[in-house]
């Protein structure tokens, strides 16, 4: 008998925006792993503290590299690539075991992030079960306040690491629309938003959910500096009765 | 004292997909409001079953018209707003007297839908706070376990009630996809999808996380009939070590 390895979304950061089914489940494995930088204990972590219980076995997975090479480079491709293949082998010596693994994911556990990538790896070897969370971009809209679509509105989910020149194009053929990875990509993000006409409808959150968060119109910022946990909301403005 | 309007996303339809936070806000408002057709239980209340108690004052809102007119026509914008002002009417009756209402919303309550159009006619009046929930694509594809975005994938959110030009030339501009609304527009969005080249990566998902759950290739399916909680998912393909 071979252990499940569950996904489990952690939602955009407040602790209680964990659903009822990833606390039932959190609380009744035996393995919890996460990922986290080398040397910290890592936001997803944090998010856990109040839902796990001591004798839990926790395994967290320290990425090699983050920020370090330019995700453009071999070597940053490499070193990711051998950190997945030996995470996947630690969780799958619990599995083989039999023991049950929630392997969490800030937000949703399909929509970007790290856990996709263990993910296509184990799941043709072991039961998998996915639980899905709130997203960040639902935690960011929801702090600020804003309705971000309407009757046909599309919305255009875009990261923030796209080329200038690309994002202006995406944002001008859509409706509403969400930049994520923003960081150190500010100024180009600021700039493609200019140039499609839309600095004045968007709407900056940085750690939203969580402790520190921050809310502002971007025409507002005046500087350049934006966390990991920061993005950028552009509310649609479709039909409304 | 007035009460707090809180919009609260019920999630895709398990009802163990609520965040705690939901759970927590639900079980302590002494009134809990939800949208049902004439003559329905409704599937919001339905989600809500185990989670309420006796005392709780229900107030459902039942939509004078649904698909008996088409939405272009000016009788349903007319009979729409008309039918929000009263509904925001009845709560601000309970918000004056200093009772806080749980006004529920299926997924997430910013994210189409009909919570919005009450929440813009009462959030200058009232205190609101907005508790967010994981969306109906999250939970179709953690139901279908397919990741939908990698690196710097964007993804579209479109209506299926675009025209079918306009559905096809944002499948084409774009790398993920999800197509909500589907229902009657099925052929429409299987000619557009088909039109872009991606039929053979689009996916349909019939009542995610629900009873009578359905998933199948969209290729495989032969007939036309989607029922009003069916959407279409084109995974992305971006980025992978
Ligand atoms: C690798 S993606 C992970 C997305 C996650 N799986 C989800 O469902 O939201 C990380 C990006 O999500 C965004 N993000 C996630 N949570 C956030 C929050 N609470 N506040 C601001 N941005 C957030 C940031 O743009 C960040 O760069
Ligand atoms: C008016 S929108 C409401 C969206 C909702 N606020 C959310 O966050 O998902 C209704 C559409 O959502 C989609 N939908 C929502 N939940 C679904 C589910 N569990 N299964 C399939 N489709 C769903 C369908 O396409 C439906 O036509």
């Amino acid at each position: 008998m071979t252990g499940t390895l569950y996904g489990i979304g952690l939602g955009p950061g407040d602790p209680e925006l964990l659903t009822v089914k990833a606390v039932k489940t959190l609380q009744r494995v035996p393995v919890v792993s996460f990922f986290a930088k080398q040397g910290r204990r890592g936001n997803a972590r944090q998010i856990l503290d109040g839902w796990l219980h001591a004798g839990q076995i926790e395994v967290p997975l320290y990425y090699p590299v983050t920020t370090e090479i330019p995700v453009t480079e071999t070597a940053y491709g490499d070193q990711l690539r051998e950190f997945y293949a030996e995470s996947a082998a630690t969780l799958a010596t619990h599995l083989s075991a039999g023991r049950d693994v929630a392997l969490v994911a800030e937000g949703d556990p399909l929509f970007y992030g790290s856990f996709m990538h263990l993910y296509i790896r184990l799941k043709e070897r072991f039961p998998t079960q996915i639980i899905p969370g709130v997203t960040g971009m639902s935690g960011c809209w929801a702090a600020a306040g804003v309705p971000m679509t309407w009757g046909d509105d599309g919305l255009s989910v875009l990261a923030g690491t796209l080329p200038e020149a690309d994002l202006t194009e995406k944002l001008r053929l859509g409706d509403a629309a969400v930049i994520m990875k923003v960081g150190r990509n500010l100024p180009k993000i600021r700039a493609a938003l200019t140039a499609a006409g839309l600095l004045a409808r968007a709407i900056y959150v940085e750690r939203g959910t969580m402790p520190g968060e921050k809310i502002l119109p971007l025409a507002a910022k005046t500087d350049d500096t934006a966390p990991y946990f920061s993005m950028i909301l552009v509310p649609g403005e479709g039909r409304r009765p």
